[in-house]
């Protein structure tokens, strides 16, 4: 089948190459040309403007905006729509927030386009393991694009089957790709995925701060371990509940620097942490936990807060303590 | 009445100076014989050592400890439980773990000893508005410290009263102290204060630090307010639902210092606030606000986490991510 | 000076009381007949629907609007920004989220009319104890309305002063009232006050739950006390840290129900605690304590949540544990 | 090799079966005669009480207890300390709180005795997986033991290395089982990782709450979603970042009951989670996410709580706010 890719970044750039190796044809765009020329020389057909690589597509056409959020997404599915004849289809793999694409996909009906929406997780290793897909749009028009997700997805592997899974159940979402509703249903699920991600995280964060600390000189001798944290995180692998990718990846970083001191600690966000509390404050669901691990990277990326100097004022206030040293 | 007091830093010696105001003899005793001397001037009977202090009280004797919590208190309430005769008693007024109280109230019974602890809040200011008290203890060695208690108490004052309170209801509570129940029952009392205190504080916190965030040049210019956090903290005062004590004293630090730049964040945290989560850890109660405040503060006074760093360790491997500058 | 008044529920009623009761005149409009009636025997002019009330001020006019906010607010703004003339006033007086304030503003500036947005603190005991307001606006047009203001907020009182308040600080705010900033800034203070209200009961609901379950009976009986909730909300109010009128009322409460048994525990959340949130985030503040006092209402107001299901669910697939009874 | 083993429960007798299923004999006594014959039918020799199960093991001895924490374990511990000779090893591997560790292994090393102390995870499916093991106890004697310890855990398997992970790192953490430190470390770092498992379930949790509610008919009908929960965990297996044993489980049991109607949500917790904040709290370790995933346990074997009641109590005493149906 063939794909237009907008964005030949990490993502994009690793997508047109999934896809040709598996018998696909891709026609790219970047406004870097540097990205153009190295997927023309992986045999990808490179356009020099969105309005060629328009014109290089067969119709129905389909266009992947694999672009940063915001408006670098926005103006070019906007200027997509000038170009693009009825019946096409833009496809937002990028990290959109999924009230922006129930928007998108009413205004281009009106013009007769298709908008699907894809959520991915697992990025950069996704020209080796596949990517996780969580896609929103219309039936028709995701059954059309299934060649591409097909091929996109990890596939069922070596993965354990879920004991009693219906026979009858969707089997793409064994094959790593679910459709899971109309348009912002992809990135809406992906949001999700996110927020728990960031739960995950800052749990394994506070376990291991006190595995950390309790090797501490500031504790007294008699109450000190010298825990191996890199062991720790190895055993735990191993049959363990707390067994994960995260747990992976923390065994890994663990392994060539245990004190971790390539990092500050600044923490980033993305989008779909914060998006992820104000859907829950919409529905009324209680997050506390997933409020509280975006509110830690908050944290993270300050040196101290107004709050706890209001705090210590305060503290002063009543009792005239003053700050430990 | 008769009292003798162990220990007179701000706290204790002021006891004694309202105690003395009051009409209230007492006999003081404090390793720095300066503060003794103080006292002495001010008309108490100073002692050299605590035997001396037990000899110059008469039966039934009542000693008032008021020394930090732990060894220092530990250490004297060991020592005069030797000097004192049966039928004496022992206050704690420091900041001791009720489970202490119970279990050295059980030890001094074997001995015809009583032993009561007395939780304060307010005490900078106690010379001044008198002094709350929870107390704990056997109801007629409360009863018979009645005089000194009600003396340190703030008294009914000006505070309107409780609509509906029913006429029969212990009047002690409305004169600022009430006997909570048996020895520990005080102290356990004034933890659960401080517990609230730290939620109340961190909720104030949170909350002035969004203020003062929203008139940051970081934001957006049309973004942008140019709240005056005084004048906010001073029109809460009135009438608002968070008008409170705590408000009083933020409007106090920022009538003066509204960058509160006095201030470096660092944050301590005393026992109370620790036993509180372990006394609802206890009970099974949830307490997800009380535990992020005491959190909230560890985390005041560090830098950056273990557990921070292992979240940006993460991102790097999932996703490549670097760290914000 | 002259008010126009729409909607004379508890909150606008009570505004043209206070208002009428201290020599300003007031037209009032209400859709129900019997509140215009009822206002009309008290010294207003009724109007029988908003063109009149309009007909009834003299330019340049200002109009209260005290409705629900949402679709009454704004649908009456609409209609009445239809009706009213260069230069007169729109006041929102209800709890309007500060964007939709920012945004009104700029369409009626087109039109040549000011808008003017007061959040209120304190509204059922308003009549008696004034109101608590935070107001965004114009300058000029604050300032015009300044005698309404004057009469409606508590006044100094005899609330002790904030030691070391600037001579030169706003008169206003110890009068209980202030000129936050540009339209949105009065609800903006006001959504913040409201967080911060929510945490500060969250605190004491955790506290008191502790004191509570400390007494009950499935704590073995050497681990129990019989600790009187509303003695010690009592005594809290005479010179502790947490004394405040949240505990005031705590106290009320518990002086004629000390089980709480009038109420099921379901509590319901207004708009502000959810935008706080959301204001947190915009500007990446941490407010886990906040949050978690939202998401604690969502919490009590159902019975079980999916997620506990799910805890349960994988507590059984990995270690075969049933629920407790 | 041989060992005893006391407590014949799902875990006890599933640990003598994978140790004789690999050649290591064994004595094995629980009060229950039938767990014993059972077991005698497999192959182990059975024992009718503690003192003929010591006369049945060749010195030194080792005996493995696996039964409840608390008193079942303390007693059988202090009985079998009166039976056996110097240089024997008891062998804690229950859910033991690491302090008893400590202070058992001080009193039994006055007697000769050796303690070693065995957290383990993925309890019920160990016969089949191997169990992974965190041990605490004198290098000398973890080392004696790991013919036991090499053949209960799950061994390298097919589970990916971990890249860089040094040469002459210890190898046993690759077959699933480590010597954490001196005796408690092992339950110290089993300890963590159920607190680390409390917060990756509430992330989950949390999050699955809020798909589910997206498909809730309390949302209007342009809002909602129909989000299969079931297609989504089996999606999120391959290839996502969340991905892990605990939603391997997710997805069985949403596989057969999506809406999870086999649950009340009435959540147990054990004592690893509680003293997991206990340590935090010990260390200064900042854990809002560990603690607020135990509390959401708490509150959900609650209907309703004291707490709740109390908010609803003060918003009527402010606003006169009645509470919802």
């Amino acid at each position: 089948m063939q794909l237009g890719i907008v964005g030949l970044g990490r993502m994009g750039g690793n997508i047109a190459r999934r896809l040709m190796l598996n018998g696909h044809t891709t026609v790219v765009y970047d406004r870097d040309e540097t990205s153009r020329t190295a997927l023309a020389n992986e045999g990808s057909t490179p356009a020099h403007d969105l309005a060629s690589l328009v014109a290089g597509l067969e119709k129905p056409r389909a266009v992947w905006v694999m672009l940063p959020a915001g408006a670098p997404t926005e103006d070019t599915i906007n200027e997509l729509a000038g170009l693009l004849d009825a019946d096409d289809v833009i496809i937002d793999g990028g990290n959109t927030f999924y009230k922006d694409d129930v928007r998108r996909s009413v205004a281009l009906k009106d013009k007769g386009l298709h908008y699907v929406d894809v959520g991915t997780s697992g990025g950069v290793w996704g020209l080796e393991r596949g990517y996780c897909m969580m896609i929103g749009g219309e039936t028709e028009v995701v059954t059309r694009l299934d060649p591409i997700f097909k091929t996109l997805a990890p596939g069922i592997g070596e993965i354990p089957r879920t004991k009693d899974r219906a026979k009858d159940a969707d089997p793409r979402a064994e094959h790593g790709y679910i459709h899971a509703g109309p348009p912002g249903a992809g990135h809406f699920v992906k949001m999700i995925h996110n927020g728990i991600e960031y739960g995950m995280m800052q749990a394994f964060a506070e376990g291991f701060d006190i595995l950390k600390t309790k090797n501490s000189d500031n504790l007294p001798a008699d109450q000190r371990f010298d825990l191996n944290l890199g062991d720790i995180a190895e055993v735990w692998r191993r049959g363990s509940v707390v067994s994960s990718w995260l747990l992976d990846l923390t065994a890994d970083a663990l392994a060539t620097d245990p004190q971790l001191n390539a990092y500050s600690g600044s923490v980033a966000d993305s989008g779909e942490g914060r998006w992820t509390i104000e859907a829950a404050m919409e529905q009324a669901v209680p997050v506390p936990v997933l409020s509280t691990s975006l509110f830690a990277r908050f944290r993270s990326r300050q040196q101290s807060t107004y709050g706890d100097k209001m705090l210590s004022a305060m503290r002063f206030g009543f009792g005239g303590h003053k700050e430990p040293k």
